[in-house]
C-alpha cells in the first residue's frame, strides 16, 4: 500500500511543495519546488496562480494526503492576514483535489525532521535532504513542505491510520 | 449599459453577500444573503463550502465586478489569520469567475453610505435599507456586502469606469 503525501508551505508571494511517497515504513523523495508568484501582480490575481499551480501540481502527483504547518502566531495582524489568503487558498486547492488535510504545528514539524522543536532553518533543510537522500539542499520554502509531509509520515504510521 | 455588482463581506464562519445592478445613475437592488457555512465542519471544508457558494451565485447572477472591503487591522493576529483564509478563498472565486476586484476601506465605505466614517453597524444597515429600497432591514453581513457593492458604484461613475 502506498501513499502520496503533498506538503505545502504556503505564502503569498511564494508557496513551496514537496511531494513523498510512502511505501510501507519508507519515504521516497518524488518532487519539490517553489510556486513564484508574480510580486506585481494584484493579491487576487496571485491567488489564483497559487491556486491553478496546486492544482496542476495535485493532477501531476495524485497525492491522496496533504500536510501543513497549522499557524497559532505570526509577526502582527496584517502579514497573518496576508498568510491567510494564501493558506486558506492552498486548503481550498487540497480539499478539492480530494486530499485528506493534516495540520501540524511548527515545532512538532522540526521535533520530527530534526528531534528538537528549536531547530534552525538550516538543520531542517540540511536533515530533509538526509532523510529523502536529495542530491542538494532543497530551496527554504520547498524544504519546509517535504517536512510537513514526513512529519505526516511519522506521526500517521500506516497501520495506525484509520481513516480509509 | 448595466452593470452588475457583488458586494462580499467574507468571514470563515459566515459571509455575506450582496448584488445589485447599476443602470446609469440608478442602482437597483437584486440579491442578498448570508453563506453560513458548517460551523462543526474543519475549516478546510468550510473554505470548499464558501467557494461553491460564491461561485454558484456568480453563476446565477452574472456579475462583472466584485466590490470588498479591505482590511489593514484585526483585533489579533489570530482573527486575522482566518479572517485571511475566508477572504482568500472570496477573492479567489471573484477572479476565477472574470470578475474585477474593487477594494475600500471601512470608512470609505461608511462615508459613501451614510455619510461619514464613523457610522455604527445599525446607521450602515437602515441607509442601504433606504438606497436600495429594501421591504426590510438586511443581516448585517449581507447589508456591509451590499454597502461595499454601492460604494463602487457610487466611486467608479459609468462615464469615469474606463475599464472597458
Amino acid at each position: 500500500m502506498s501513499d502520496t503525501i503533498l506538503g505545502i508551505d504556503p505564502g503569498s508571494r511564494k508557496t513551496g511543495y514537496g511531494f513523498v511517497r510512502r511505501e510501507g515504513n519508507r519515504i521516497h523523495h518524488l518532487d519539490n519546488g517553489v510556486l513564484q508568484l508574480s510580486a506585481r501582480a494584484p493579491l487576487a490575481e496571485r491567488l489564483l496562480e497559487l491556486h491553478t499551480g496546486l492544482m496542476a501540481l495535485i493532477g501531476r502527483h495524485h497525492p491522496t494526503i496533504a500536510a501543513l504547518e497549522n499557524v497559532y502566531f505570526a509577526r502582527n495582524p496584517q502579514s497573518a492576514l496576508k498568510l491567510g489568503h494564501a493558506r486558506g487558498v492552498a486548503l481550498l486547492a487540497a480539499i478539492s483535489g480530494g486530499l485528506k488535510v493534516f495540520e501540524y504545528s511548527p515545532a512538532e514539524i522540526k521535533r520530527t525532521v530534526t528531534t528538537t522543536g528549536r531547530a534552525e532553518k538550516g538543520q531542517v533543510q540540511r536533515m530533509v535532504q538526509i532523510l529523502l537522500g536529495l542530491p542538494e539542499i532543497a530551496q527554504e520554502d520547498a524544504s519546509d513542505a517535504l517536512a510537513a509531509a514526513i512529519c505526516y509520515c511519522h506521526r500517521t504510521p500506516p497501520e495506525r491510520d484509520t481513516s480509509r
